[in-house]
């Protein structure tokens, strides 16, 4: 877990701004739910692998010591309260609390979740995630709203080249099911599968071997990898062979509903960067129909991904109702973006350092400059100054402008400028200086910095 | 803890949007620190009170196994993290960790923090503290400067009744001596006096006595109550008596300080605001200067507070760094601000819901009309745009959009209206409808916003 220092922060700033105003645009609100989940909640959501990441919260008092006092307590005594692990379970859970909100409730959300995980390149243990997700509907367009959007996102931070992933939870399920993998390691056999971009044919080879898989199950599964690299009539046309030799209809259908989803995505911002891959299987346990991840070249993993998962939200209430999602990952956009300089210029930090010399009995109507100036506008924004805080002789106080801030601009008032109403502007990187009108200055520095 | 929904959240933004822009004018700069601290990190340095609401993070695996397996294992073999219970403690670690920061930093940090208290009006187990601090100088500017934003955020946001009630850990401290109450209660004392407005002078008086203050003591330091409801004058008079009878200079010299700077805050937003009492305290350990602390009438409690902090950094490196800081709570804020209805009109969710009749083929060309409409100015934002997923019957689509969302206008789009490139804009308040090109459509929304 990390700090974010100010320009840090005008990084991750710019890119939630950039996600919130594409996602407003289709539509979708924002929601926030809180860091602390009742472990019940989150137990059971995530898979195996996932329930031992979360992190937990410890009992306190009397609760802790009741648990303690106990001849072998348990994990599940010592806390029932954990962090959040994502935040589509949480969702789910407010729409099936909040009966009130819109049938097709279209909602976005940015906050930090919480992964007991070993942290690698842009993978933290406290991380963002950008999610958008629709509830209500079993429409495709639901589907391609979220890819359109995810699209449009990306398009607008700068990536020129992506992919977007699609696969189809019920076309994995029936080709599981045809290749002689038993239904009860279907799970099993997902979570081998959705390792393939890490471990290799090999490493999945080798995981459902030791998962329990038979023989048979490898060798029927193994031409989805061989589909990946073949052109996209061609693995398509190999699926629906291994389906229609399964007689797998649901996963046909699986695949029909696929190529409508890829003729709607062709009507949003995704057009052109869509792949159908077989191999695609999302390590999550709750999805139930189309599933899409997003990669750019040269990076491991993916920026983010999502899918349909029509049960989830049943799991909280009475009700059924279907849902579809896509949360990108915040930390792995940022780290493409440094790496690969794609980032605008961001201000940080004031525009100007007012000095002042003289007596500190100057300092009320230092402070008085300090509010006019504050009141300016610089563009659509306030002009941003920071005062001085000590009595130091000038050249001490334009060495810590000039090497200790990023601001490009100091004012200088002593008595006669106080008396005058005037405020000596200087230009730190011309050495420029300009003795103008308080009521001048952030023009002034408006015009100075439209010159550079 | 709580959810927010989109109302709940365009509420808590525009609060923290006035914040910012604020804090961004006095030249503050953002930073965000994580979530889960090191407990140790946190351990001490809230009192003993404090020390109990920390939420723990239960060890994981290996170091659960361990623990557990111990004969007797104690709150501190369970785990090593915890949550953030406030933004200073945090920020004076990152002060001491990043030598690289300007010497002096003038941050602001909008963060939640967690305690594990009895909720209240207005206060929650997860809340949102909105910090300035300003590191590094011990000159009054520094509380001038933090006073002053508070006050023009609350000005800003609408406040037209608020106090800002000032004292000084240094006077409190002279006080205590001066009045007989022994040095080693002196934290005991001040947490106590901290209670005066929720359980009174007898309250407090019997807080005291519980915890062995000498009755001579409790006798000593009454008058500071009663000079709460003087006028200015009186209290400070009151107050320089009661410390020349006990020679405290240090006392009379933080009594000076305080005028000091009561002076320098004529000269900021805080003017008229300001108001000197003696029994106020502030809970925290930590502070060794000027405290403040912001309240409206009708509102126990206050909005926030802060104070000067000279010795925290220090506990984290090698350096004494001073410190003043000011922190509000948005819960606080918003409670207030909902119960006096101080919020201006906010807008949530889409502008428009784009309905559509035909059979489903047209779907591809009612997305790219989304998107078209999406690429629209409202004003300085994008038209907000939300589908209608599913076909449906028209009416059963304007009655979604009259009595399920929030939206005001519906565009309606049918195999004509496609072909002719032009939407049916309909407004839902009047049922007045026009059919207009493509691309007057966010014009005419707005025509008809600006008439209503």
């Amino acid at each position: 877990m990390r700090d974010f220092l100010p320009e840090d922060v005008a990084r991750r700033q710019h890119v939630v701004s950039v996600i919130r105003n594409v996602y407003e645009a289709y539509g979708f609100v924002p929601i926030e739910t809180p860091a602390v989940e009742n472990l019940s909640t989150l137990l059971g959501k995530y898979g195996e692998e996932g329930d031992q990441l979360i992190f937990r919260i410890l009992h306190r008092r009397d609760a802790l010591k009741r648990a303690l006092a106990r001849e072998h307590p348990g994990e599940l005594d010592l806390g029932d309260l954990a962090l959040r692990y994502d935040l589509t379970v949480p969702l789910a859970r407010v729409i099936a609390e909040h009966r009130e909100l819109p049938r097709y409730f279209k909602r976005y959300q940015v906050q930090p979740v919480w992964r007991a995980d070993r942290p690698g390149r842009g993978r933290f243990r406290e991380f963002f995630q950008c999610d958008v997700d629709i509830m209500g509907t079993s429409s495709l367009v639901a589907e391609a709203e979220v890819c359109g959007a995810v699209a449009e996102v990306l398009g607008k931070l700068g990536f020129r080249e992506f992919t977007l992933r699609l696969n189809h939870r019920g076309l994995l399920r029936s080709l599981v099911q045809t290749t002689g993998i038993p239904i009860e390691l279907e799970g099993v056999a997902l979570v081998a599968i959705d390792k393939l971009d890490k471990i290799g044919r090999e490493g999945v080879a080798a995981e459902l071997r030791q998962r329990g898989v038979p023989e048979a199950g490898i060798v029927g599964i193994s031409p989805i990898f061989d589909a990946v690299a073949d052109d996209q009539a061609h693995v398509r046309e190999r699926v629906r062979v291994l389906l229609q030799q399964g007689s797998a209809s649901a996963g046909l259908a699986a695949l029909e509903e696929l190529e409508r989803l890829e003729s709607l995505l062709c009507a949003t911002p995704a057009v052109n960067r869509v792949r159908f891959d077989p191999t695609l299987a999302r390590g999550l346990g709750y999805y139930t129909g189309p599933i899409f991840e997003v990669s750019v070249p040269d990076l491991a993993g993916s920026l983010g991904g999502g899918g349909r998962y029509d049960g989830l939200i049943g799991m909280f209430g009475k009700h059924m109702i279907p849902a579809v999602g896509f949360s990108l990952g915040l930390e792995r956009i940022l780290v493409v973006m440094e790496e690969r300089g794609m980032f605008p210029p961001l201000s940080t930090g004031p525009d100007m350092l007012l000095c002042w010399i003289g007596s500190q009995a100057l300092l009320e109507r230092v402070l008085e400059v300090a509010s006019i100036l504050r009141g300016q506008l610089l563009g659509a924004r306030r002009l941003r100054v920071e005062v001085f805080p000590e009595p130091a002789k000038l050249g001490k106080q334009l060495e810590y402008a000039a090497n200790h801030t990023k601001t490009a601009f100091t004012g200088i008032v002593g008595e006669d400028e106080l008396g005058a109403g005037h405020v000596v502007v200087r230009n730190l990187a011309s050495s420029e200086q300009r003795s103008v009108l308080l009521g001048d200055v952030a023009a002034t520095i408006a015009s100075w910095s439209a010159v550079r």
